[in-house]
Parts: C-alpha cells; sequence; structure tokens
C-alpha cells in the first residue's frame, strides 16, 4: 500500500473536492489518499496562516507512515514557508516523494537543492475540476502504482526538472534554488501577458546556469489579451531568448495548467526502472520497520 | 539652454501627445525638447524593432549636442536593448542626464552599473494624459531648469536607487544589475495582484544586497481584484519581507505611477547642489566645446 498524505502549502483545498478525487482513487487499490485538515484552512489567500501552512507539510513530510506528499494545489505562498520546512525535515523526509507543480515548485526546488526526498512535477487534486481533470488525477495514481506512461516523453539520463516559468523565475539568485547546470529545464506558463513571458526569459536567460543542457517549453495557456499585440508567439520567444543565451531549445513539452500536464521526476529517468526514477525505491519506509 | 532628446526604448510614444507635452515645455523657456521620430514608430508590442529602438538611443546618447535623454515612456522592452546600448555608448554619452522610469528602469540600472551619466527616476512625457499630468512634465523641466522642489523629500548622502518593483526583480541576477549595497531602494508598482507582489518581494528580500541601508515604499497602484482578498496591505507586505530580510523599512515615498511621481536622481543628493547631484554639471558640453 502507498500512502499519499495531501496538505496545502499555497491555498485552500475546497472541501467539495475530496469527494471527486477520492471517487478516481478508488480505481487504485495499492493507493491511499490522506488529506490533512489544513487543506480546507483559509486566512486571506492562503491555506491558513503560514505557521499552519508549515507544521502541516511537516506534519505530512515528517511522518514515517507516509510514502509521498502531495501538494493539494498551486495558488500562491509555498515560497513563505518553503525555507524553514527544509530546516526541520528529518529523516522520515528523506524516502519520500514529493509531488506538485505551479506554485508547488518554489518546495520541489528548494527540496532538490537540498536532496531531500525525490521531487516530482506532477499534476495536483485541484486538477479534478478541470475538464478531464480524472485524467490527471489518474495519472498520478496510476504512476504511484508502477505505471509509468504518465512520465513527459523524451526523458532520460539527463537530470530534467519542470517548473512554471514565473515560479523558476523568482526562485533564482535565492536560498530555495537548486544548481540546475547540466539539466534540461522544463517551463509551463499560465494567464501571463506575452510580455510578461518575454519579461521572465530575458530574467532566466540571464541568471539560468550557462551549462544548461536545454530548455524545453510546455504550454502557455490563457494569455490574457493586451491592449495591442505581441508580434510574437511563446515559442518564438522561447527561442529567441535561448538562442541569446546560448541555451539549446530542446522543443516542446507535455506540461502546463491543464488535465495532460505530464510527470516529471527531477533529476535523471529511466523509464524501466520503478517510477522511471533510478535508484529510487518506494516504502523504504516498510524495509526499515 | 538645455537640450533633451526623447526616444523610446520601450514601446510606442501617440504623437498627438507631443503638443501636449510641448505645450508644458513652453512655459520652460531655458529647456528645449527634441522627439526623435522613432518615439512614434510601433512593431507589435515595441516603438519599433530592437534594433530601431536601440539605435534610437545611441542617436540620443552619443550626440553631444544633447544634455540629457528622455525616455517618452515605458510599457515594457528596454531590458532587450540594454546590454548592446551599454557596450556602444561613447564619451558624449557619459556626460548626460538619463530620465524615466517604470520599464525604463532596466535602462536607469544598467547605466548605473556602468557608471555611464546620471540615471534619474523621473517622470515621462507619456504622463502628460494623466489627470494633472501636466504637473508631471513640469517637475521634470522645471528641475533642469534650476528647481530642485520636485526631488523626492528625505533623500541625502546615502545614495538612492528608485525602481518599479517588478522591473527590479527582472533586473536582479542580471548583467544590467547594478551594485546596491549601502544604498536606499525605492520601489512602487501598478496593475498588480497584491500576491505578485508578495512574491516580488520574496525574490528582492533574497536577491538584494545584504546591506542595504534601507527601502521605502512608493504608491502601489490599480491593484487588480482577485477572487479573494490576499489579507495584508502592500505597506505591510513590504514590511514583513524587509524585517525577515534585516532590511530597515523606512517609510513611504513619493513615486508611483501617477501625477505625483516624485524626482529621484540615482546616488547620493545634496538639495543645494545644482539638480540636487553633488559634483554633476550639466552643459560640460559647451565646457568642452
Amino acid at each position: 500500500m502507498i500512502r499519499v498524505a495531501i496538505c496545502a502549502p499555497s491555498a485552500s483545498f475546497p472541501r467539495e473536492l475530496v469527494a471527486p478525487v477520492e471517487a478516481v482513487a478508488a480505481r487504485f487499490p495499492g493507493v491511499e489518499l490522506h488529506f490533512h485538515p489544513q487543506c480546507f484552512a483559509a486566512e486571506g489567500h492562503f491555506a491558513g496562516p503560514d505557521d499552519m501552512r508549515l507544521e502541516a507539510l511537516l506534519d505530512c513530510a515528517n511522518d514515517p507512515a507516509f510514502d509521498a506528499v502531495w501538494f493539494a494545489r498551486g495558488g500562491y505562498g509555498s515560497n513563505r514557508i518553503a525555507g524553514e520546512a527544509m530546516a526541520r525535515m528529518g529523516d522520515a523526509a528523506r524516502h519520500k516523494l514529493y509531488l506538485g507543480s505551479s506554485d508547488g515548485g518554489y518546495l520541489l526546488g528548494a527540496l532538490y537543492r537540498h536532496g531531500i526526498g525525490q521531487p516530482v512535477h506532477a499534476p495536483m487534486p485541484l486538477d479534478v475540476k478541470r475538464g478531464r481533470g480524472e485524467e490527471a488525477i489518474a495519472r498520478v495514481l496510476g504512476w504511484l502504482s508502477g505505471d509509468n506512461a504518465g512520465i513527459e516523453a523524451g526523458l532520460d539520463a539527463t537530470p530534467t526538472v519542470a517548473f512554471n516559468l514565473m515560479t523558476l523565475a523568482m526562485l533564482t539568485g535565492t536560498t530555495l534554488m537548486p544548481d540546475l547546470s547540466h539539466h534540461v529545464v522544463l517551463v509551463e506558463e499560465v494567464s501571463e501577458h506575452l510580455y510578461a513571458i518575454d519579461r521572465l526569459f530575458f530574467h532566466l536567460s540571464e541568471t539560468l546556469p550557462r551549462d544548461l543542457a536545454g530548455l524545453r517549453l510546455g504550454r502557455v495557456s490563457d494569455v490574457p489579451e493586451n491592449d495591442r499585440p505581441f508580434g510574437t508567439e511563446a515559442e518564438e520567444i522561447a527561442r529567441q531568448w535561448c538562442h541569446k543565451a546560448g541555451i539549446p531549445f530542446l522543443g516542446r513539452a507535455d506540461i502546463g495548467h491543464d488535465h495532460a500536464n505530464a510527470i516529471v521526476p527531477f533529476g535523471p529517468i529511466d523509464r524501466a526502472s520503478p517510477l522511471g526514477i533510478p535508484g529510487f525505491t518506494l516504502g523504504k519506509r516498510d524495509a526499515g520497520a
């Protein structure tokens, strides 16, 4: 049995979406979901105050009964607790999967930097509310159950990470930022103007390591209309900045704020390994018990 | 006579706004405005392609007939040409004032980093279209004519800079970023959600030098409504992040995307000096001719 703890380090998870998530989970008898009560807390923008979100995350991460911690949703805020969370993660936290995307990228990045557990870019419980959202949930639960089909295509021994573009730009230069030298970086974005996309690529092209293995562009969706057309589409923007920075542009990626968002375990990938992750074993907890 | 060259390194300047700007300028007989034809060019989001904007900026900067270069407006794009502009600025460019704000901050920052001329956070010609916008134009022209009343209050020998918050966040870590050690930093923002303000302060609190002399908050205006209240106002957000980073929060500043936007010459200020800038003399051009 794979036990997954769900908490909300960013924004609040609507209680009425638990049932639809559980309904999908019922098809995966090898996986057990545990919603931490903090998921449903709300204070202003966040799923409870910083302290509450931090403690809930640590409850999940430091409990040896769980194999994985799944971020309920994004929505901004995990950066506010990520630094302290890393400092307080114990031994049980080091043998877990951490799954999420969008704003959850702050935690994935920080975990990767600190070598704590296995960060995984993945759909999140809130995705259930999207059209075909059950597919996103099933992709994660299927992967946890041994089906590597949901892993992003084209990943190999070259270590890879995946981030929301804004999240990655805000991470650069901070104490949460992992060293991405020799990595392939996948980025996606939602609800940002194309001029903002261009601006974020400017920032990243200047601040990412010079020896990046390459960049792939996920979906750039729900671009708001501006008072004038930008004049260049998202892929061309990415190509231009990669070219300017000497970063190989490696094409598109199947990630984004949508039901099709693929799974990207951070680091090197071997699709023949369990979970596609060479050297990682789920259930170390059981072995050690 | 102070000769001011106006170009548009970011977005296009509406030709119909030349007359209202000139009407204000008529009250300042010691100042002469020269709109570079590139101001009115448009290609997609920008005031012409990168090459055209770059050449126009260099025309203005490298022409010894001008005492000042005034950015016609912001709107995004000066970051795309700032690096190459710095590399091609000649001797005449080094004895000039450079005036602008908002997206123009990329150039002000890069000029300050390279010690080229005197960067000045200031209203821009496009501000004429605001309510009481003539006051913004008059503030700049009055200052060029010897009236230091338009300079931000409270500036002193501690070097100061002023930036749009997003612009500064995108500058950090790049080859355009000046060393702001021991500086007071003034920031303002417009049309950003409070969660985005919080996110930008997170980034800056982690990436600005530890030995900043302090931060002052300008106006944070036109904050869009979100689906839920953020829960903290802009000043409290700034205070919290400054506290966390050990940066002295020094109160408010009179800058912002509005008619009242104050003038902030980068560096130390002595209000008794010409232009408030110790050691800077306008018209070195004439002395050398």
